[in-house]
């Protein structure tokens, strides 16, 4: 839905390939960040969901946190992270209710989704403190992973930067899944 | 070292104080982000460490790092958070080696000073690195920890947008410490 091949070229230039399926991208994403990206994606976010009116960003601590403020500047909303609940729920998300209420209508911005657990928690999490979650945007998406279609399935609109429906650690290789463009 | 009086009037406005020297911000400062201060903030490190060649900036997750890649944007640089070390040491703190190096001209941003061990943690990481700390960016200061004096008397640049030398909970008081503008 999106044309941010910025991205994908991103991640084929500084992405490392291991086994296990393992996609780091620590260089420029969730360790080192690179801001003018953010700022990219930023922009594709705020065209992507143009037509939604929202006035709060949530996103979970820690490597969401940074692009979550970047991009909640496009939008001019405050951002709310969600801290892990130290639980035996290992996905387990906790926000301070003070801070999203029925009033709220929400962007859920993270940096990667796989099985979608803890996005899964934060959509809860926002459904239970009577807000409404008016869409959420990821930056890389493991397609061959379960989480993308769960909550596609949810009707909840899901604008994922970058999906990799595959990718090979011996050749390198990755796979980007086709996006039409929605504008 | 600045006039940074709109941090002083919403820490008066929206901090809570609690027994035991406590001052909670997380309304707008660190659980709930409000990103036109923090666009604030930048302005104001950039004018105070302007003649600083910064090439990257430092913090520590998680409450920083959505000051910091708010703040990096005035100066054009990546940001790089640190991790909490999972150890012994409860104020250790870890950076993959590949993010700082000998050519590293640092500014270090977080929300807090208070004793300033996390802090001297993040600073020995960046020397041990050979990297350069080129100045410290905090932007509350409980000035009646020690901290705040350890750091200065190591003769490294620390500015703090707002020093809290005292506070009392039952009135709501609080003395923010009068600083002198640099510019």
């Amino acid at each position: 839905m999106n044309d941010m091949k910025l991205l994908e070229e991103r991640i084929r230039k500084d992405g490392i390939l291991k086994e296990g399926n393992v996609l780091k991208v620590d260089n420029f994403l969730n360790h080192q960040m690179d801001i003018e990206l953010f700022n990219e994606m930023g922009k594709e976010w705020k065209k992507l969901f143009a037509d939604k009116n929202i006035n709060k960003v949530l996103t979970i601590e820690a490597s969401g946190i940074g692009i979550a403020c970047i991009v909640a500047q496009y939008f001019n909303v405050p951002v709310v992270f969600a801290k892990k609940a130290q639980s035996i729920n290992i996905d387990g998300v906790i926000v301070s209710k003070k801070y999203i209420g029925p009033e709220d209508h929400v962007l859920i911005i993270d940096d990667f989704l796989a099985n979608g657990c803890a996005l899964q928690g934060l959509i809860q999490l926002v459904e239970d403190a009577g807000a409404t979650v008016e869409g959420i945007g990821i930056a890389i998406e493991k397609g061959f992973q379960q989480g993308g279609e769960i909550i596609r399935n949810k009707g909840i609109k899901l604008e994922s930067l970058a999906i990799v429906d595959g990718m090979n650690p011996e050749t390198g290789e990755i796979i980007f899944r086709k996006q039409k463009q929605s504008y």
